[in-house]
């Protein structure tokens, strides 16, 4: 049993739906990726902050599974935990249907850290987003 | 001076930058579109509902200047105002930046309207969004 | 060692590339999902076709792991090779940088087929995809 | 009766395409940046090599008639040419059926440089792009 540490509301819009009128399943990676940049805001941080003293957050890999559509006028809570396993950041990234609180989408996102372009152990990141003596 | 009947507030989304870290001009179109459905939701209808009956709304010309930029952070309020003029109804749009009040970009979207297949005068549309005696 | 049974030379578009001038993550499904609908077209099978017939493939996952970035005027040789496991057809698809072969993308996409509305065990779509034979 | 200088063709991405099975009305945006960047690259110049002297191109106005749809499997014909009005640069882009020669997209689109911060009459962008002695 997961504990979330942070949730987004996000609205379909429109113009993700495909030919068939569900969320396209690229979409799903970028509001996965507007989740994390919010939660890394909501930490007082940004990535641009990083960037400027040379720590570079990469992502290696993705895993996501659909376990349900998205259709027009659909809210998501987009939820997340984090954790390290090595040189990586984990961060598990659910998404729910706000209406039903049926899942929609389960990933797992593998990030990264450079440090003056070298792969670094992701203390860097970890001490930015405030979590120093976490996990 | 305009008297816009619909706000909407939208977050920029950082995977919407491009290289030069401000949002490209394509997703500005992305912005109006979700606007316009949801204003057209706000007045209970729908595009699918529309459809349903043979009624389908079609973009024919999109006039759109770029007044100011948007970055990472940036929150917008996109409003619009309608009006009929011959077979077209004009959604004027404009979006400003919610922090600042700066005008970030002002355009006019004609939409045509095709029912059963043919060109209408857009009676049809009008009714659906309950504008029935409104000009 | 795998064969790969089609290869899609496919060019870098600049509206792609995020504010760190290299191409966002989400992009590459879209690489991948154009690549997989044009090996299907090029057996001569497409989606609308299926789908008139009630048979709707559908992605269920997702892994990718990325290993290169791809930046401004790169072009990519996207490769497949398909797999049955189960319920599953499994997309093996490799994406290369063409100018220096290297690796960019390793990708497993798992499809599920609905055949009308119910999981089936996808013989439909191998059937229609000509593979009736192989595996 | 119009001189085009350029033709790029590209492919419908299946993508690309929304809940009624046509283009959205934003990726046109997309199609025509692509073709400015593809016929910059083929005058031997960049939008890297222009930033990092100084000098930025920025998109100010486009307006965009939109004459017939396209669908999953369409390849069009980008076609543009250029003027100078002014302080800005005019690019006459149409998009045409590769396959049927019809008019798709018909667009203007308004480009002002910036040098060094500043609003330029555009002598620069033009000298990058070869054009020097042109009108």
């Amino acid at each position: 049993m997961q504990h979330y540490i942070f949730t987004l509301a996000i609205a379909v819009r429109d113009y993700e739906l495909d030919s068939e009128g569900i969320v396209n399943n690229a979409h799903y990676l970028h509001y996965l990726e507007h989740t994390r940049h919010a939660w890394v805001k909501s930490r007082g941080c940004s990535f641009a902050h990083m960037a400027a003293q040379g720590i570079v957050p990469v992502v290696s890999r993705i895993e996501i599974d659909y376990k349900s559509p998205l259709r027009s006028g659909d809210i998501i809570d987009s939820r997340l935990w984090v954790e390290r396993r090595g040189v990586r950041c984990l961060f598990h990234q659910d998404i729910y249907n706000q209406a039903t609180g049926q899942l929609v989408v389960r990933a797992v996102v593998s990030i990264v850290t450079l440090v003056g372009g070298q792969l670094s152990r992701s203390e860097e990141l970890w001490q930015q987003l405030g979590l120093g003596n976490e996990q």
